[in-house]
C-alpha cells in the first residue's frame, strides 16, 4: 500500500519588485514556481486576483486540486500582524496600510493562510530546510540594500511582544554614529550596499592608482567583492570593515542570546571568504572564548528560495 | 476542610561575599531568612554543610519537616550548567571549578535542587514576582560593579545554546571602544560603578568649583546620584551619560527582541529619576516610534530579594 504523500504547501514571496510563488513539498523543495512583477498588480485587489490565479495554475500543473493544498504562507516586505494576518504597512509598496491579507486570501482560496514578514520567512526557511536544518536555534541575517534579521528558537520564530522583533539592521554599533529615523549608529548604515560602495569610493579617492576598482565607471558591491577576491587592497579593506562592523553586532547578540549559529545570507554574503574569513577573526577578538568556541557562523544555503521555503514551513508548523 | 498550603521552597543566593538563604512561599514572599559570610565557608564541602544546616534551621523555625519543602533553588555568581546542576567556574570565589553543586546538595538534603546563574535567578524573580509579574516577557538588567542581565520569554529563562545567554554587560556600544578580555566597547566598561566614578572625576577636574562633589574626599555612585538629585550639574551630566550608553544597548535589544519591558535593578538604578528620565529621552531618540511607543522600562521591585524570589520560582516551575 502506497503511503499518501504529505500535501504541498503554497508559498508567496511578496517582494518590493516581484512576487514569487511556489508549491513546496514537505522536504522544503520547490515543485512548481511562478512569478509576476509587483508593479503589474500592486493594489491589494489586483494582487489577490493574480496570486489566486497563479496558485490555481501551479496546482493544475501539479495535478492537484486547490483544496488539497496544505495551506498558503505569505512573506511580505514590511510590518505585519502575524496573529491577525494583517499587513500594517509596506515601506516600498503603496496602498497596503492595514490590509487584512490573510483573511481575504483565505476566503478567496478556501485555504488557511499565514502572513509573516519576508525576512522572518527567510529565517524560518533557512532554519528549517537550509543552513540551520540540523540546529534548534539560529539568528538569520540578510545583507543587501538593507540589513534584515530573524530569530528562530526551538524551531519557532521569535516575534517579540508586538510582532516586530528581528530588526538587527538598526542595532547600534557606534554611540555617536550615523543618525537616521531608526536611531543612531545603525548597522545597516555601515554595511548596507550603499554604505559599502561609499566606503570603497572614499578609499579609492585616497589610493586611486593602486586599485583595479578605480577604472570602473560605476561601482557595485559585486565589483568590490570580485576585486577583494583578486587581492585588491581597497576591496579587501572594504570587506574587512564590513566584517568588523558585523562582528561588533554579532558579538553583542551572542552575549545576549548565545544562539547556536548565525546564518548569513543576501547579496553581500555572496562575497564568500573575503567576508567570512575576517568576520571570524573579528568575532574572536570581540568574544570571550566560552562564547566564541561554540558559535557557528554559516552562509545561507537556500539563496533566493529561502523565503519560499520559509512560507511553506510557516504553513506546516501552524497546521492543526 | 482546610486546603493544604503549597509547600515552601528553599532559596540560596550564593554571592561573592555573602550567602543569603530563605524559605519562600508560593506568592514569592520570604517567610524565613538566614545568611552567612562566603569567606566563612567558601570551599564546596564547607559550603554544603553550612547550607544544609541553615535550611534545616529555617525549616525548624517554620515548623516544617525538611522533606516537606518543595525543593531548593540556588543562584551562583558565575558560569553554571543548568541541565547538570554543575558550577563551571566562579570568577570571584576560588575552588568552584566543575563542582556538581546540585546533585551533591540534593543527595545531602534528600530534596530536588536546581542551579542557576545568580543574575538569571534575579531576572526570573523580578519577572515572576516583581516588576514583571503581569508580563509574559522581559529583559532584566542589574547595574552595579558589573552589568548583568537575564532574559525571560513566556515566563521561562532564555538560557541560550550553552546556558550562558544574558551577558548584556558585554554588549558593545562603540566599535572602537574600551578593550577588555570580553571584547571591545562593552557596556559595563561605560556604566559599571568604576566607570561612573571615573567619569565624575574627569568632569570634576574640568569644573571643580561648580560642583558640590568636588568637596568629597572619596566619591561613590551614591554620592553622585544624590548630587544629581539636588541638581548638581556634574552629577546630572554623569547620569545623562549613563542613560545614553544604556539607551544605546537597550534600543539594539529592542530592535532584536522587542521585549514587553526592560526591568532595571542594582545599585545604580537606585538613583531613580535622574537615571530613568534621561533614559526614556535617549530611548525616544534611538528607537522608531513603532518600537518605542509600546516599550516599558521599569525599575526593579524586589531589591536585594530578587535572587531569593527567583530561586524559589526556579523550584516551582521545574517541579514535575
Amino acid at each position: 500500500m502506497k503511503r499518501p504523500a504529505a500535501p504541498l504547501a503554497a508559498s508567496v514571496d511578496f517582494g518590493g519588485t516581484g512576487v514569487k510563488l511556489a508549491l513546496v513539498d514537505a522536504a522544503g523543495r520547490v515543485r512548481q514556481r511562478l512569478a509576476f512583477d509587483t508593479r503589474d498588480a500592486s493594489a491589494p485587489a489586483d494582487w489577490m486576483r493574480r496570486v489566486h490565479t497563479a496558485i490555481q495554475a501551479m496546482a493544475d500543473r501539479a495535478g492537484v486540486a486547490l483544496d488539497r493544498l496544505a495551506g498558503v504562507g505569505v512573506g511580505a516586505p514590511g510590518f505585519v500582524d502575524f496573529d491577525r494576518g494583517v499587513v500594517l504597512t509596506l515601506p516600498n509598496v503603496p496602498g497596503w496600510d492595514d490590509v487584512p491579507l490573510a483573511p481575504r486570501l483565505a476566503k478567496r482560496l478556501g485555504l488557511p493562510v499565514w502572513l509573516e514578514n519576508d525576512v522572518n520567512a527567510m529565517a524560518l526557511g533557512e532554519s528549517k530546510y537550509g543552513a540551520g536544518r540540523t540546529l534548534g536555534s539560529a539568528v538569520f541575517l540578510t545583507l543587501g540594500t538593507g540589513v534584515g534579521g530573524g530569530i528562530v528558537f526551538d524551531g519557532r520564530l521569535h516575534r517579540g511582544a508586538h510582532g516586530l522583533a528581528g530588526e538587527i539592521g538598526h542595532h547600534s554599533i557606534e554611540l555617536h554614529g550615523h543618525r537616521t529615523p531608526t536611531g543612531i549608529g545603525g548597522l545597516e548604515t555601515y554595511i548596507g550596499n550603499g554604505a559599502i560602495v561609499s566606503n570603497a569610493r572614499a578609499r579609492l579617492a585616497k589610493a586611486r592608482k593602486k586599485s583595479a576598482l578605480a577604472k570602473l565607471p560605476d561601482l557595485s558591491v559585486k565589483d568590490i567583492a570580485l576585486a577583494a577576491q583578486a587581492g585588491d587592497a581597497v576591496g579587501v579593506a572594504v570587506f574587512d570593515h564590513v566584517a568588523e562592523c558585523l562582528a561588533s553586532a554579532l558579538a553583542s547578540v551572542s552575549y545576549l542570546l548565545q544562539p547556536e549559529a548565525f546564518i548569513i545570507g543576501g547579496g553581500v554574503a555572496q562575497a564568500g571568504a573575503v567576508l567570512f574569513d575576517p568576520l571570524h577573526a573579528h568575532l574572536k577578538r570581540r568574544l570571550h572564548p566560552r562564547f566564541c568556541a561554540t558559535l557557528r557562523v554559516l552562509p545561507a544555503a537556500l539563496g533566493p528560495d529561502a523565503g519560499l521555503a520559509g512560507c511553506a514551513a510557516l504553513v506546516r508548523q501552524n497546521l492543526p
